[in-house]
């Protein structure tokens, strides 16, 4: 459990050195499987002064279970991503509202897949969850904008799709551990600007043909994958 | 006293560090409720060379008290929008001409709340206030920029908007210390970009439901707000 | 002289600090009105090593009087300028490729002016010299470069407007001073992005009214000038 | 081999600084004419830990001939272009994923030449190679983006057309050494940002006069070339 703590302050950490938070915004969590405990961040704490004290424990059901400060307020849509990702493998989950990721959300637009290095990522466009009804907005929000995730991912394999924009708010995205998270944050606001660059200077641009989506994807993650080291 | 000037430097200082001005643009202020003074950068000077010794104490009529160097130009709008917010709790004003918000500016356009990212910090569009007339162009031109603010503000509460972009020139902003006036500058900036990328990647873009927005303002600022610790 | 060197090769470092030039771009000269010689760039140098040994003196007919290396390739053009402005205080000139200025150059568009941050610097739109003819460019082009600038500010005074784009090229950009003429290539720079964002957020847009332009040039520059220490 | 090893290390780093890769993304070989051999980075390291450890020689065949890790993947194509290009004097290669050079990959679109900036490094616009088959897409998929890049090339030369999009993916940049082609890769994504901005402010934007194209190409490197020292 120490050293997840230490793991999700430096992946905290690392969203301040990658410019995809500021101020108080954003978070990180991890999970560990075996206690199915999940550390996140403080809610409301500064990155200039963010300590591993600010790192808070609780459980599935939100109960503070380890530190002396109140949990970040998105604690409830981890939860449920948690309670439904982490079977697959899922361990860590990050939100932010980087610039244009958060753009698109705002668009509530899915981001297609308009180049190999988004295929090289995420499998297929990235989801942009469903608007919420006021119901769900003044009661449980945070856990329903968990649900309406799950709702956007319900055909799609988590692991092969591992970021969701909820519509009118920004981008979560999960990975097998907190600091893959992060490079996912970091790889879709990387894209998210590409795609819309891509879209002024072409306005017909289609998505990628998907053999070469296969492709990619598969060269990284698939049975035969031959990126990267054995 | 001493110590507002300190912190009023800090935040003059901070504004470069946020890539809100260059050169010897923007102005800092903050005010003491107590005994009704200001602390304000000096007019023309280069953040490069800042010390404390470029913040000059003036009162609500303009008068230097303390100080050897000529306040801001801007002084007279900063006097205006303190006479009519500081009974709110308004003690730090902003101005800079960052590169976003200053287009929305030149653009002659209210900022519209397309995004969570704006409604937790600003309860509404911004509004941007209307052509001045020749004569208030050409007689107490920066005092008529107070008051033209303060126009496009009269059916809006201070506390829950904390800008208003001058139209043709700039943002000027608030909050109830000059650092929370930055910190609201920074988010501006950010929202400021994120509205024009918003629009330029969806044009039938519209503001995001009101039941949303009240949601996400009131659980930072609203009577039951859960954001942030005890 | 030295001290004009030394001024020369920091204000053409200062170009990399403000991100307006990479690799071996652009160039900075200052001229001596007293002994009408020009400190400029040699050509083709790296700004990373840069040094006082790099910086050529040549005359108004462009021998070189100082120093071991070739002058920039654009010395003709700087002299051109000098030749036409030195009697009014020009005695810095910068030329860039910077992003958002060399874009306009490209577009072949003066820089209309849309907000009080370009007239608190440029007095009206910033020029675009015409298009060269063949024979302008197979002979003596850098000369003849200085010639289309000189055209385009034919019926402006080179004090109030202190940069022309020359089109399908750049900026030049002049001042009273070497570091001037750097801080005036900033704040074009900064303009051109603006100017851009605010056309592309709201099509239909004018340039400031006249007054305001006025106004604003004039407190910072006018006879009655008030902005900044006396 | 061990001085081009520290060069296409140097190289490869230099990517991180000039802000043309992230995370493990891209790579940069060079080529040894006199043994034939290529030195090319390992396959998915991370800029943030690389070493001479993580050079790989390989020679023409791809067949690993000095290193305990695998190279990059794109090593085939790196070979289709060294066994066309090396003859002309290439011997250095880069790939990235810059985000503006690839989003006129995605866009599938040339680059057009709208100012020097372009025509002082490359001659003529930047081609785009075309549409890969599913069955090029499936077999030797490497190999074959190297075949298609060489297509594009079909009818320019080499050394004065330094780059090629590959569409749907990114850009392929080269060199006389590694670090000339670093230094085209970062001028390929100066002026790819350049040129949509051109059209984002001006859509009827043209080419460059060809005179003018000629002219600035020609005073670098031409044979009358008079720019830089002797």
């Amino acid at each position: 459990m120490e050293h997840l703590k230490q793991e999700v302050l430096e992946a905290n950490l690392d969203l301040v050195n990658k410019n995809l938070v500021i101020s108080t915004w954003g978070n990180v969590s991890g999970y560990d499987a075996e206690t199915k405990l999940i550390v996140i961040k403080a809610s409301g704490v500064n990155y200039n002064k963010m300590t591993i004290h600010d790192m808070v424990v609780v459980d599935l059901s939100g109960t503070i279970i380890e530190g002396d400060k109140l949990p970040s307020t998105d604690t409830p849509t981890h939860i449920e991503l948690y309670k439904a990702f982490s079977e697959k493998g899922v361990c860590g989950i990050v939100h932010t509202h980087s610039q244009f990721a958060t753009s698109w959300a705002q668009m509530g637009r899915a981001i297609p897949c308009y180049g190999t290095t988004h295929g090289d990522y995420f499998y297929g466009e990235i989801p942009c969850s469903r608007e919420m009804s006021a119901e769900e907005i003044n009661s449980e929000y945070e856990k329903n904008t968990g649900k309406v995730i799950l709702e956007a991912m319900s055909h799609t394999d988590c692991i092969h799709m591992s970021a969701t924009l909820v519509r009118h708010h920004g981008p979560f995205v999960w990975g097998k551990t907190p600091t893959e998270a992060v490079l996912h944050s970091q790889v879709l606001e990387y894209i998210a600007k590409m795609a819309i660059l891509s879209e002024l200077g072409f306005p017909s641009i289609h998505p990628i043909p998907q053999v070469l989506e296969d492709k990619h994807y598969n060269r990284k993650f698939g049975p035969g994958a031959y990126y990267g080291q054995k």
